[in-house]
């Protein structure tokens, strides 16, 4: 297939655009009706960077795996997510079937979150790469969460178990027996989007989407909002079968729920007064605290701060 | 420097934020306050591919070009250029001063055309990898033009000079000589943004963007509108100096012109009673006629159609 026919296939794949999309592909750019605020992220994976394709990811994990990064981040704002456009690098070995597996890979996430691909490149290039781009909505600045609205007094909030997308990386390069749960998690990471936007409702205060690892992360809300996050590691949900696998490694379970990222779920800094408000739409977490101090993340194991630099690890 | 000084180095050469960006690099996501309609298109450049760093490019003409080819898409919608995304890929041998003079190129051209900067990706890649994400903004879709509306009738125009970009190519590669102004324009293609939102305001009904070469654009927009754009060879503004690359290359001038590419020129369908309309505001010439017939493009020189197939070449 050459260039054309190829997205005619991949197309074909892809959901029906909703009616606020104009002009889809085909034409120069793709016509979306606006609401009030547009949220855009992009975000690139690249093979051997982020994947090793046929190895840690199939076409399809790697399509959903793309998309999915790039929605948390839509998640972790509370927008509504609306479009995805893909720019799409295949090397000369890339075949016609592994680039409609991708395809579906990316569809059916899209189908599930109500996203619409309706735009994209697609080049040669020496390995697969994607870059995609997503764009959300909002109709009002306050339905939206940032990073730097963190208050003293805030809880801290995660929407669900960590360890397991580092986990699932340490059992596909052979680091370690586990379930395929745990590899799943890795290959196929959910945003958490309903989350975002019900937090957001609920009146959360900052929030950001664990992609580099609850260390870092918490550090750049820590950061943007000019405060200390504390947060106690002996409090953190630790997804099922980590413990085993930390066994393995060596290393202790919470290393891999801080360090290891790519869990995609969610962190949120919520007032006090909102706290039972935002459990209720949300299954929450409590990890810690945001308190007056140096603006970075304290992690705490049983009352003692804990140096969690350099446990960051990626392929 | 790690990615977060890179980034932060190349976002203090953009030009600052239009007071429309309400949150710009730093946060998950990008928040815009929109307009009625967004415009949106993706494009990919990677080094080997679309230029040959070094040799074909620098790192600003690069930075130049791809937000360049990106925004074409805007100017063929006739789309006010509203925001830029990039997604960077970068090998481990490209010097952070490259990565700042890349910068310098797209913050050159961003600045020119109103375009703000405000978010973006950097990630490691084996070649220079470039995905631009631009979003315009319309109030109203009849301030666009897609390119499915060419009627029956209709006068074809270009907006200036062709074949200068293909026979810059030419002089790169060592196949010709030629002067400098030529390199140029391959290297620094501008995007017609103000021709395009004029067309569109003159009431014209087809309009596409000249990046793979009209031969391949006008058929796009034939095949869109179903009908056949007959272009007549012989009154293409052919672009200074192309006449004697041609003569070296040992082919037509025209072949240059129609099918080398990235002038990024636009080329437009205007209804006969717009004409005098358009031109008031554009400088145009009229190289063809939108007739009934098979939908392609007609390209005739002496009135004898021309095969032009297999003439276009890029690196």
């Amino acid at each position: 297939m050459d260039e054309f026919e190829l997205i005619a296939a991949m197309r074909e794949r892809f959901p029906p655009s909703p009616e606020r999309v104009l002009v889809g592909s085909g034409d120069d750019a793709a016509v979306v009706r606006a609401r009030a605020l547009s949220v855009t992220s992009t975000d690139a994976m690249v093979d051997g960077v982020h994947f090793r394709l046929g190895d840690t990811a199939s076409p399809a994990d790697v399509g959903h795996r793309a998309l999915a990064a790039a929605l948390s981040d839509l998640a972790a704002m509370g927008a509504q997510p609306g479009e995805a456009y893909v720019a799409l690098g295949l090397p000369d070995a890339f075949a016609d079937a592994s680039a409609l597996e991708l395809a579906d890979g990316m569809a059916d996430l899209a189908r599930r979150t109500g996203v619409a691909l309706v735009g994209g490149d697609i080049t040669r290039a020496p390995v697969l790469t994607l870059a995609i781009t997503v764009v959300g909505w909002a109709d009002d600045a306050d339905d939206l969460v940032l990073r730097d609205g963190a208050q003293p007094g805030d809880r801290i909030a995660v929407t669900g178990a960590l360890g397991a997308a580092g986990a699932g990386l340490a059992i596909l390069e052979g680091r370690a027996a586990g379930p395929d749960a745990l590899v799943r998690r890795h290959r196929r990471p959910e945003p958490r989007l309903a989350e975002g936007m019900a937090l957001a409702r609920a009146g959360a205060h900052a929030m950001i989407d664990l992609s580099d690892g609850l260390a870092s992360d918490a550090a750049h809300v820590a950061r943007a909002s000019g405060l200390t996050l504390r947060i106690d590691l002996d409090a953190l949900p630790i997804a099922d079968g980590v413990q085993a696998v930390a066994e393995q490694l060596d290393v202790p379970a919470w290393q891999l729920a801080v360090g290891a990222g790519e869990d995609y779920e969610l962190c949120a800094c919520i007032g006090a007064s909102d706290q039972r408000n935002a459990e209720s739409g949300v299954r929450l977490v409590w990890i810690g605290e945001v308190i007056e101090g140096p603006p970075d993340a304290e992690l705490c194991s049983a009352g003692v701060a804990q140096d969690v630099r350099g446990f960051h690890h990626r392929l």
